[in-house]
Order: structure tokens, then C-alpha cells, then sequence
């Protein structure tokens, strides 16, 4: 299998480009979708729990809107309330894989969500909450859903649960699969056929591929005897450092036994308590013109939206969004130590992961919320990612969250190189290997989405390109 | 490390038993501990809320026994209430190994609990709670407990939380750790040296290795490269087929691939629903003579016991306890496969558990229970299990549950061998091999504290003694 990766990382990053793009082009002029901001109180199929203000959908399905109450002894912030989505079902994001001519391709899909701030992005296969494939909706069958849930026959390459972002979402799952098949595949309208190689190119575009694709190509066995081999070396330190990196023969700081006892060790000794508290009078937040919006004007807003679509399962409806103010910052430093590549990984706790902290990038903030918020709180690291010199960024380019729960939640991902100095001696951060965090996403709860995304953007560089072809929308 | 586990297991296996059986003997008649039973609205140091029934601590530390709602869609019981601990503290339990004479032993302890059934159990190291080593009792401080806390500069070999009794404790995890010391260790009274040999011909006597050493024991890497190769093969066909369990390069039934992706399956489909309701007037339970029990008189009472002990950090106390009612059955259905053993694994949903499913033992339950319930809820495979012939029955031994939170808590553990046919096909149970389950022990939430207790039996067979010997107190 990790061959069979590296030959399709490197097949079609340069060709098929303005192929894909047109396909791009014309998806977008077709598919539109209108979206309305509207009142929280004015959302057709949903509502407002009179007494403690929990915004549910009428079916008791989707998600809900509720309050929470967050106690994090010793922190810069020890105590805060917030609203949060409760999902405790746990969806599926899948990726369909399979050969053409020898060389494996993912079928990606282009499809717009309300809250894409460039409408059409490239998502998986399937993308679909239990209610959703349920069909609660009432609505059409989610197309290929099939191979997904009747796995078998077909190989299963990866099938992990794995959280979402932990301050917007309370201990939501979602199943990132890779199913390879080798049958026919009926090619429907909206969906196409694309290399690694294609789709790592797509990744450097803006807003282009969607945050459940990014997650689900992080769960790529992508390391292994073999990989680092078959995909070209000799083009500069860093990027050999990079294939070294996928490679556990190659050594690392720490063994994965560190790490693991690491992990732990954060996981027994943080205390983040939370308690569900009522919407309705949540402490620093208020209801105005039908949106929920913290006192400061910082963080985010519940907002809602009615949307018409042509051609999703439902034609039209309604539901709440977060949408969060600002745009985020979500950076790995990397470094070579003994010729091999390593992040620099943080054990982040949020209110709403499953098991107290998940490793995530060395900075995960959102700048413009640092004005209202102790100086203490200020993310360490990050001057180190904004002040490196250009050509120490191998990876800079702003990405969205998923536009089904956030409203232009954008994200500005970056790979900044580093020396491994003392400096970044500190115990809530170790430096690991790709191979150790791939190793690791075998499992639920280790890595958090947005260090899943590095790993992807990560993996979209060991292709070998100049860094002038990295930039831009393809 | 896998041959120096070997060594272990060999070393000593058939000398020193009298001497540490003489050891023993002689902490039992210095240890007495008077345990007398108290009702639950009479324990000093604990009260129950008059509103809900809530039962804790004055200092609010240590645990509380609540009440909980419990639904299970299509389950052959769908509905109960029970009482539950609830105890979120991550404690620790840890083995200090280190090398006698090229040899590793172990740091064992000989300790009484008040809910023990033979008074002096064999426990790890240390096994303290986080109120108990941060001393909220007010008592002496936790021997040797800095090597655990401040492990490096010691070598960690194995540091992982694990769950408890999903049945009995709510979200409850301790911290299993195993750290080799190089320097001198000063040997306390009540503690002592022995080869994993000897721990294990001490696993196969009645109520004799305590819990928390068995689970902690389960996490040693007894797997890998070498270790089988440094075990006596030849003994018999069994035997053979163990000792290629602990090798990955005799091959499996399933990838690990395969069983990961059954653990998401079922961890994604499985619906288990709990709430914390009111511990009064729970309905089905009543509270009588200073107990809680079931209607039904079976399952569990939560009983009172007042402690006199002169060996503790604290010289007396009083706590709430779990008494089960009846004993129960833990076993492992095993069978040669393309000669390896596997064992029959079983993903099974418990309330407390965090995280919705955890790999269970072929059979667990308490057989007494289903005089009670009905005939759907009776255990799959129980008849293979007890009506196994003698010759196939390669572990047979009552071994005890924590006696710090249960009182007489027992079950009879057995390893049965059968034929791998296709009787056992069933969605729920998987062929597992001993290296891949050791593979997942590094990783918390995969194996629930049965079968971890079965892993340790599997590893105390590896070391070749004739049948004979294997029953009986030592």
C-alpha cells in the first residue's frame, strides 16, 4: 500500500490541471445555492426550548444548540460559559478508492454547503451524518453510501472515529474511512476520479478542499517500508528530511512509547470540567437581531440560515450555523533533527473532546481574540510561525471548516521550518515524526482536526514541485 | 525487552514458592485488618444528600455512588437503573521492575483491603488513587510513589489508562504503569522482589493476585521479536500455538487492520444512553437494614464497613462498598488457528464505559443473574465454556475484583480450548491473537479489565509446567 500511495502522489500533479479546473468551472456555474440569513427564532423545522433556550431540530435529530458551563483549573482563562453543537451521532466521511491503469484515485466530490465562503468545495465520497443516511430529511439517498456501509467485500484501508474541533463541537465522532474497490463504479454527475498527486495540488488552492476530505486523507497509511523510496529525493534538505520523516526506519527524538507515556501523563493530570448549562441567560452571551453573540463581539455567533438547492437530497431548508469571528491560525513548526523531519505537537485540552486533550498543532488560535484576553493566554510559539522568512514557509494557505456547521470558518494552515533549539523545550510539546503521527491515526483521539489537516498539507508536499507552484488558486 | 521477559518468566518459577509462601504467611499473621459492617447512613467521614441520595465523601474526594439510567436500544434488557461509582480521578497502578543477577523482577506488595476475600492479596507496586497519593485522608505518604510520578530519569515501559468494571464504576480509569529502576531501591516492609515466574505461579492460586497487579500486568510488552524464540517450545500442540500468539510473524486470522475497523463498527452502531438520575427512590432498588439492593436480591448491594487497620496511611476509616451477589464466570473460548492460538474477543457496551464498547472476555457475566432475566440475555457461548472437558481447560482459577471498592467480589477465570468452527461466527466476536491484543493494551479503552486480567493468564501459561501443577493454592 505505501507504494501504491507514493506512485499516486506523484501521478497527475502536473498534468490534468486545467482539466480538473474546467470540471471546477462548471460544477460552480451550475451549482448554486441561495443562502439567507434569518433569525434564530424564524428557522423552519427548529426550535427554541422556551425554558432553557437549547435550539433543536423538530425531528430530535441533526444537532443541537446548547449551553455549556467550562472550568479549567490553573488555566490563563479558568472559567468561561459558551453555546456548543451537541452531535452524538457519529457520521461517516469516506473516501472511494481505486485503480485505473495501475495508479490508485480518489473519488472526490464538488459540493457546496451553506456556509462555504467560496461556494462549491471539494469534499469525500460520502459525507453524511447518521440522520442524514438515515434519511430523516426525507430526502434522497446519499450517493455510494453503500460501499461504506457494507465495507466488506471491499478493502477497508482506514476506519477510525475521529473528534472535531473540541470548542465548537461537544465530543463529537465522525468515521473517516478509505474503502478500495476494484469492481465497476458508476460515475455520477458532480463526482470524478483524481490522483493524490492531483488532489494535493487542489489542496493549495484557497477555501478549495473541504475540512472532512483533509481529514479523511490524513488517515492514509501514508508512511511505511518502501514510501520515502519511491518518491524522488535529492531535491533539497528539507524535503529530504520530509521522506525520511514517513519512514520509521529512519529513527525519531522521541520512541512512540515516550509519546504514548507523554499523552497520558496530560491525560491524568489535566482537569477540564464541564457541566451543560442552560442557553438561555448564558453568562457574557446575548440574543440580538436573531443571532447569539458574546458581549466582547469576539469568538463566534450562533447565526441561521434558509437555504434552496437544486441539487442536494432536500431541496430546501433551514438550520443554525456557528459563524466565527476572525480568521484562524492553525501552524506546525517543523524541524530536521538528525536529517529527519518532526513537528512540533502540542497536548491542547478543549471543553468538548472525548478524553481531556488531543495532540494539535504548536499554535491553534484565532489572533484577533488575544485583545480581550489575558496576556498569559497568548499562544506560546507563535511569534516563531509569524515572523519566519519565506522561504522557511512550506505550506501557507487559508482552508475552510466544514460549511454545514460553520459559516466562513477559515483557517490560515501553515508548515513553518524551525531549528530544533531549547527554545521549544517545554512540557506540553514534543517533537514527532509524520510516521509516529500517522502511526497514531490509526487510533481515535490522538491527533485533533486541525493537526489531521497539517498532516495532510504535510503529506501534499512530498511530491516534489518548486515552491514557486505551491501558492495559488490551481 | 521480550527476552528479558522471557528470562523472567522462567526464572524461578519452580524455586523460592516455599520461601514466598512463608513470606506471605507471615505478613497474614501480622496484618489483620477488622472489618465490621456498618449501614451506609453510618459511615464517618460520608453523607447522603438528602435530595438525591448521593452518597460521598465530607471532603468531597475519593468517589460517590450515584444513580444511573440506562438504555440500550434492541437489547434483550433495553431499560435499568442502577447505583454506580463514580470516581474521575485517574489513580495510578504501577509495577517497579528492575535487574536482579541479569534477571527482572518485580516489586510486589502483600496488602489487605476491606472488601478482600481471603484478607491479604498480592498488589503492584503502588495503587493509589489521586486523593489517596495527594493525601486528601491526612495520612502517611504512598511508598515508592515517585517513581511513578517522576518517572524519567527511569525507563517507562509501560504507561497507559485503562478503564475498570464498566458495570460498577462510571467513566473510572487508572493510570497502568510499568518503570524499571538501575539504582538502589530500599525494600520496605510488606514488599518484595519476585521473577514474573513466580507472579505467576502465584496468578494460579484463589484470591491471591490482586486486580490492579493483573491488569498492570497485562500491559507488559509480552510480545515481539525473540520472546517466543527464548520460551521452551515443544511441550505440546498448545503450548506451540501460544507461544506463536506472541510473535506477529506467525500470522493472524485477522490484520490488525481488519479489527480495528470491527472496534469502529461496533463503536460507531452501538447505541448505549446513560443519565445520572437520583439515587433515591432508584426505581427497582430499595434501601433496607443500611444497604441498597435490587428487588431482585441479585446483581449487587452497596453495603457500609467500618476499618480498623495498624499497616495503612490512615489508621481507621469507613467506606461505602459494592457487594456482588454470586460469583462470576470470565472466560476466553481459545483455539489453534494455522497453529496459532487465538482467543475469542467480544465487543461488549458497559455503562461506565467512555468510550461506548470495549473488547470483552468470550463469556462475562455472573451466571446466577439469569434466574432474572430473560432467556435472550443468557450469555452466547457459556455452554462451551462450561462444558469444556478437563483436558482442554488450561486455566481454572476464582480470582478476586479490587477490594478497595468491592466486597467478595469474585470470579472464576478460565482459558477453555475449543475448535475454531464456525459456531463462533458471529458479528460481535473476533479471533484475536495474544500479540494483537498486547498490540492494543498500549492504547487506552481497548481491552475492559476481564479480559486484561485473561491476557495476564494467557502470559503466566507461557512458561512450561506440567497441568498438574497448576491448580491449587500455592
Amino acid at each position: 500500500m505505501p507504494i501504491r500511495i507514493a506512485e499516486s502522489v506523484l501521478a497527475g500533479a502536473e498534468s490534468g490541471a486545467a482539466e480538473i479546473d474546467g470540471w471546477l468551472d462548471a460544477l460552480r456555474s451550475r451549482r448554486t445555492m441561495q443562502v439567507r440569513q434569518v433569525g434564530l427564532d424564524e428557522l423552519d423545522g427548529w426550535s427554541t426550548d422556551q425554558d432553557t433556550g437549547v435550539i433543536r431540530h423538530d425531528s430530535g435529530k441533526f444537532f443541537t444548540i446548547e449551553g455549556l458551563e467550562v472550568h479549567v483549573p490553573g488555566a490563563p482563562v479558568p472559567r468561561w460559559s459558551q453555546p456548543i453543537i451537541s452531535q452524538p451521532e457519529v457520521g461517516i466521511l469516506g473516501f472511494l478508492v481505486k485503480q485505473f491503469d495501475g495508479v490508485l484515485h480518489c473519488l472526490i466530490q464538488g459540493k457546496t454547503e451553506p456556509g462555504n465562503y467560496h461556494g462549491l468545495q471539494i469534499c469525500p465520497t460520502v459525507q453524511a451524518t447518521r440522520s442524514n443516511y438515515t434519511m430523516v430529511h426525507g430526502g434522497k439517498a446519499v450517493p455510494y453510501l453503500e460501499y461504506f456501509q457494507d465495507a466488506p467485500p471491499h478493502r477497508v484501508i482506514a476506519d477510525v472515529r475521529q473528534s472535531e474541533q473540541g470548542a465548537w463541537f461537544r465530543r463529537k465522532r465522525n468515521r473517516n474511512m478509505i474503502v478500495e474497490v476494484t469492481g465497476e463504479v458508476q460515475l455520477l454527475d458532480g463526482f470524478r476520479w483524481v490522483t493524490l498527486g492531483q488532489l494535493h495540488r487542489l489542496l493549495h488552492a484557497e477555501d478549495l478542499v473541504n475540512m472532512d476530505a483533509r481529514t479523511v486523507l490524513s488517515c492514509m497509511p501514508f508512511a511505511g517500508p518502501g514510501l520515502a523510496g519511491a518518491l524522488p529525493a535529492g531535491r533539497d534538505e528539507f524535503h529530504d528530511a520530509l521522506l525520511a520523516s514517513c519512514s520509521d526506519d529512519r529513527g525519531s527524538l522521541y520512541s512512540v512509547g515516550d509519546i504514548l507515556s507523554w499523552v497520558t501523563e496530560a491525560r491524568s493530570h489535566t482537569d477540564i470540567f464541564t457541566r451543560e448549562v442552560p442557553l438561555k441567560h448564558l453568562p457574557g452571551w446575548r440574543k440580538t437581531d436573531g443571532r447569539i453573540s458574546h458581549e466582547s463581539g469576539r469568538y463566534f455567533d450562533i447565526m441561521g440560515v434558509a437555504v434552496r438547492s437544486g441539487t442536494r437530497e432536500v431541496g430546501s431548508w433551514a438550520q443554525p450555523l456557528i459563524a466565527p469571528v476572525g480568521t484562524g491560525l492553525v501552524a506546525f513548526l517543523v524541524a530536521r533533527i538528525h536529517g529527519v523531519l518532526h513537528a512540533l505537537v502540542h497536548t491542547r485540552a478543549e471543553p468538548g473532546y472525548v478524553d481531556v486533550v488531543e495532540l494539535a498543532p504548536t499554535v491553534q488560535c484565532t489572533p484577533g481574540n488575544y485583545t480581550v484576553l489575558p496576556p498569559a493566554a497568548r499562544p506560546r510559539f507563535i511569534d516563531a510561525v509569524l515572523d519566519a522568512p519565506p522561504e522557511r514557509i512550506h505550506f501557507d494557505t487559508i482552508l475552510s471548516e466544514e460549511g454545514g456547521r460553520f459559516y466562513h470558518a477559515r483557517n490560515r494552515y501553515m508548515i513553518v521550518e524551525t531549528d530544533p533549539d531549547a527554545a521549544f523545550d517545554h512540557p506540553d510539546f514534543r517533537w514527532m515524526t509524520l510516521h509516529q503521527m500517522v502511526g497514531l491515526l490509526r487510533h481515535s483521539h490522538y491527533l485533533n482536526v486541525q493537526a489531521r489537516s497539517l498532516v495532510a498539507c504535510l503529506h501534499s508536499v512530498t511530491g516534489v514541485r518548486p515552491a514557486a507552484d505551491r501558492a495559488g488558486r490551481p
